[in-house]
């Protein structure tokens, strides 16, 4: 086992920053660490937390910290900023945080900006959240900014996803709702306060009737991708509706699908209301836990999980294998033929892939 | 050549309807379609256009459209939206359209929602519009909302990529701009006659400065990842703004960076107003047309899409042929020893490649 493992299994934050900026630049280190922390990990609850700007998930993450250190947990945040390459606002968001959070031993900060491909930084995401859970972190939650696939990938780390919404961001903010929906486990409408945030609720409550996909049926398939026909997702609807309807009216106790609440919270960075719905939430977070602790949920989800990671890393290895392979005068000719038109693309992959 | 190709070939819109078909649900014939289409691309000018939902996009969309027509050119719009797996959006927006353009044979609509994984939906994409383009439309629109990763990868398909934002969409918008600005070409600020026009145009300039990367170096390595580490990108910053105080002092005449224009829009369903601003838009690609058939310049975008397609067709061959290779009892083996914590991984990849 590397010393860095070591160091960081006994507690040495020092040795987890260090952990974390290797897993994040992807150093050769980076496998062997992570192959000794592995072990050590699934213990950790791991709560992601995204949605679109302007919603004040930095505002709900901090709130959700500060309310988890109250009941005794430690607590690792990791903000992944997928839209940009410039580290500038994640460290701004790091030093407003800081100053919300410091001096407390029990809670941990990380950024992470895109240094390389996205599909890269899920990959370090999902390590970065390996060696917070090695360290011992009891409540690790992973902000996102925006909802595009790859905060969907991000999420996907997570147990529980917290999708956050806020009133009046925009008048076609529902179709960013439609994709959004089929990764939250908890539905937030944060800044409640806010005027419009009844239609708020109504809207996604109305959503979440038409078509949420059950948990247990994540709509995965054997290649990774999602496989909604519409047909489907017809079907999938009507299913939902029922179970809805059925634990709407109190019938079925241990419902077999889980169907995200909407709770409103008032996480703002000035917010020191007592009512301000977070204790709702990590109640709602916990619920989450216990519906997926019964039975064969979590041991399914963490199943697919891994499937998706698995697929991911051996198409990355797949690629950087082929391109090692392939000389580079060789794929720079096939793509002059394909600007020249007399070779397509659907064609030159065959071509390639021959040529090995 | 298939019947299908040639008929397309020969003008028949039906035909056109059938092959984008086919081409959207990845049918067996698509490859050899595409093979018999692709000589006869390469003429229509492609415009990407993206942004943030309540932008207003669809209506900009449709006005530019109305305008293209009027000088004589065709016109055919895609719009794809990756957010959702719905095709009620998407729908919807076609009917929208089509009251607004109805009954012109020289406009042609299609709608793509997300089928399958995104990463499908941006091959085809890129697929549909070689359709379209060896079709014979002069100009095609490929229409995408939202600001993630699978927008920039749809964006790709595009020769001339227009970045729509709003006034007045949330307080931290500016997160999201700074990943979407590098792949704008022009930036467009619609709805310009809201309050905060003149702050959102001062904003996006302020960025602009700030660090567009350079169109002849869009960032991007061999594979296919973007290479911005914080010391590039202060390198690039410098370097731009120094391009950008050059050329606003009209100082060089010929100027090496395209700096993206920002222009003001009025595009609403029901703005009738002749001084929307669309003029200004439809005169800004073409000088950006102009501007990339200079030289080198449109070639080499062309070679680094290429390139980029043919990485992620590569990648998704090289994936189902590994799956066809391995059985699902030695696959789900490794996820149940990775579930079991006996193996992480990292070391799993390994282990799965080998096997073969």
């Amino acid at each position: 086992m590397t010393d860095l493992a070591t160091d960081l299994l006994n507690g040495s934050r020092r040795a987890l920053a260090r952990a974390l900026t290797v897993i994040e630049n992807e150093r050769s280190e980076a496998p062997a660490l992570l192959t000794a922390l592995y072990p050590h990990t699934g213990r950790a609850w791991v709560i992601g937390v995204t949605g679109a700007p302007g919603t004040g998930k930095s505002s709900l993450v901090n709130a959700m910290a500060a309310a988890y250190r109250k009941t005794g947990k430690t607590v690792a945040i990791v903000a992944v900023d997928p839209t940009s390459p410039f580290t500038g606002g994640a460290i701004l968001g790091d030093r407003i945080r800081m100053r919300d959070l410091s001096g407390d031993a029990g809670v941990f900060i990380r950024s992470m900006a895109t240094r390389g491909s996205l599909g890269g930084l899920a990959r370090t995401t999902r390590d970065a959240v390996r060696a917070l859970d090695a360290a011992g972190f009891d409540i690790i939650l992973i902000e996102t900014v925006g909802a595009g696939q790859s905060e969907v990938d991000i999420a996907r780390a997570a147990q529980t996803t917290l999708v956050v919404e806020a009133p009046g961001l925009g008048d076609d903010v529902q179709a960013i709702k439609a994709g959004i929906l089929e990764i939250a486990d908890v539905l937030v409408v944060n800044k409640a306060d806010r005027p419009g945030a009844d239609n708020t609720v109504r809207a996604l409550r109305a959503m979440l009737e038409l078509g949420h996909p059950t948990n247990s049926g994540r709509m995965v398939n054997h290649h990774g991708q999602m496989m909604q026909t519409p047909a489907q997702m017809d079907e999938k609807a009507e299913f939902a509706t029922a179970q809805f309807t059925a634990s709407h009216h109190g019938e079925e106790a241990g419902a077999e699908v889980w169907l995200p609440p909407v709770i409103r919270t008032i996480a703002t960075r000035d917010a020191k209301t007592e009512n301000d719905g977070i204790g709702d939430l990590l109640a709602q977070i916990e619920a989450h836990r216990l519906y997926l602790s019964d039975g064969e949920r979590l041991r399914q989800r963490e199943h697919d999980r891994i499937d998706i990671e698995l697929r991911d890393r051996l198409a990355h290895t797949l690629m950087k294998n082929l391109l090692n392979e392939v000389s580079s005068e060789y794929y720079e000719s096939v793509i002059s033929q394909i600007q020249a038109r007399t070779l397509d693309p659907h064609s030159a992959v065959r071509a390639i892939l021959s040529a090995r």
